[in-house]
């Protein structure tokens, strides 16, 4: 390709930069940067990738992924999701990123038009970019007061530049937003009429607070052909490193992506499979005190920073964030964010990394320990209190 | 990207997919197909693997790989290919298929011309079209009979087409040449002389036949920033299906196939990285076994079928295979390979699969144990002499 000249670094590495820099500086970071679960891989799904290992589970397979696991997550997504998937439909990838990425490529072309629901993950347009550098990306913004969408506006959007892919996230990263009922059903008659392909990224499907389930898109039969769902095992079971993935979409899709995975790839590897089937037998009790935590977590930050600083924070419904409106501070993201690592050495996200509109919001990860997570918002309101100019 | 129309299936793909139809027929086949070596991953590389999961090696980290195993390789690469690499200067990614596909990405530009010299790997093409699908491929073959590079008319192709990256690949799949001392001095002229970029893949260094040792050619101080130096742990630690590799190249190039990288799978796995280093302690007397006995399978191959057959064999002198030119047999590598595995449940490779005028030769993989192999030869042998049209 050509090689993109924007192409932003991703937030996993700029994170993994400034915690090197605090380091050397023998400065301990108190971290609400990355969306990365503080608990461990649960034990069994050690044993098992072990004993995959030691059963010769280390070389070539298909690059579609091992039988077993398409067909158990053929029957998750079916109870879980209400998504109905083939074991033939299903390819396992080196987490979502590689997912998303062979999805883009499968579907991209020159000069078409994808529409990216802002703000978004930072590595979107990277992947975008990097699947067709010559994609138009064509950006819509969330609602700033409470992260919705505005269908109407969305429309005017996809029939102005015949958008031909459209790419959204939920639960949201960064927003917390999630889609009910009546949001799912407008992008349904939506993508239905207008013959889109929509990727959908739901890595944060089993972090839903409120005990309200999670439905995938590509549930909904009329244009379940049209829709690309994107899973991973990496926020559900705390295995961002171990780099598995997987995506869902029709035939003609999947052997596009597969193509390209074996070969840039091979497969993943198989003694990683095993240990995401045995994930996928673990009871869900785990994850249950988990969102119980995260949503703890978010509540007392925004009893925190809401009502004694002024700062309003809409509600996250799910996922690992919360997005906090910092227009009354006056400095821009990037200026905050470092003020504040400096100031206090805990670390947030600049919204501007999410899209370039968001440059009066922080993003703050919720998942850390209760006590961590109370000293950090203490901290971050003393910050605020002290500095803010505006108000 | 636009999707390639012309993109082939990769070879480890269509052998997956021969087996199992066999495997449902209820036939064993005796596989001289795939390049992967028939002893198991070191023990110590599990255990190693198991113990930094154990430690909680299963989080995100960074895009370049962890630091030890680059400082590791950078001594490795100095003592064994006289290749100098600072650590910054190599990237660990997923095998050398990722490494290969990052490297072709950082380079190649639209309408740019890049050398691929043929016969070669069959994921070569794919990967480049993969990149970059608006690439000129020049193709370059080698010598029918000896597999040498007749250097005066790839100069005239280099200048004819302004080739600006060259794709090189020694100990070489499918032929088992490799370069000689005068070989790579005049390769190293040549891209001195044209700047420009050669990617070489080295995964078969460490099998070298005659207890030859390896010389990598950015090992060549005047040349060294021009090289890409690819290179695996699939090959030499049975190590295929754990997906391991890296780059080594300049900043520049580095810098660009990190960037992807980290918006495409983040970083390879910690804990594989942790087996990785492991590997590259184990003491290589297993290499030294292996490759006489590879030598062995390829002596006896070549005083059945071209003494007995008159089937010419160039000497193999690395890596997993021996090139066999067909032609006296009348038909072409594809249906030879049909006839033979119908007839024998012998899986040899089409020489088509390696580029379009090597229709007349089939690969044979010298990697299983020596008694198969002697059974497999001589029902190569039989299926010759009882079906060939020609002679």
């Amino acid at each position: 390709m050509t090689f993109p000249k924007n192409l932003e670094e991703s937030i996993e590495s700029k994170f993994s930069k400034l915690a090197s820099k605090k380091n050397k500086q023998r400065k301990k970071i108190l971290s609400l940067g990355l969306g990365e679960p503080d608990f461990n891989t649960p034990k069994e799904v050690l044993e098992e990738s072990y004993n995959a290992m030691k059963l010769g589970k280390t070389k070539y397979s298909s690059p579609m992924g091992i039988i077993k696991l398409r067909k158990k997550l053929s029957e998750h997504l079916k109870v879980n999701n209400k998504l109905k998937a083939k074991t033939n439909n299903i390819i396992i990838t080196s987490g979502a990123k590689m997912s998303l990425t062979l999805a883009l490529s499968a579907v991209l072309k020159k000069n078409m038009s994808i529409l990216n629901i802002s703000p978004c993950y930072p590595s979107y347009v990277p992947q975008i970019l990097i699947s067709e550098y010559q994609a138009r990306i064509i950006n819509f913004d969330l609602d700033k007061n409470d992260f919705s969408i505005n269908f109407k506006k969305l429309k005017a959007l996809i029939v102005k530049h015949k958008v031909k892919v459209m790419l959204i996230n939920f639960p949201n990263n960064p927003t917390g937003m999630t889609l009910d009922k009546r949001s799912r059903e407008k992008i349904v008659e939506l993508i239905y009429r207008h013959k889109i392909i929509l990727i959908s990224d739901e890595v944060y499907d089993k972090l839903v607070f409120n005990d309200k389930e999670h439905i995938s898109i590509g549930s909904y039969k009329k244009i379940a052909n049209q829709v690309i769902t994107i899973n991973s095992f990496s926020k559900s079971f705390a295995m961002t490193g171990w780099r598995i993935g997987y995506m869902v979409a029709n035939n003609e899709i999947i052997d596009k992506a597969c193509k390209i995975q074996q070969h840039i790839n091979t497969n993943v590897p198989e003694f990683i499979q095993y240990g995401a089937l045995k994930a996928l037998s673990i009871p869900p009790t785990h994850l249950k005190k988990y969102n119980a935590r995260l949503l703890n977590n978010f509540r007392y930050l925004k009893s925190k920073i809401e009502m004694s600083a002024n700062f309003p924070i809409s509600d996250s419904k799910g996922g690992l964030f919360a997005f906090v409106d910092i227009s009354k501070d006056g400095r821009t993201s990037d200026t905050f964010c470092r003020d504040l690592i400096n100031d206090t050495n805990v670390a947030c996200t600049p919204g501007i990394f999410f899209g370039k509109n968001w440059d009066y919001f922080i993003r703050i990860s919720l998942a850390i320990n209760e006590k961590s997570f109370m000293k950090a918002t203490n901290l971050l309101l003393n910050f605020i209190n002290k500095t803010r100019k505006n108000i």
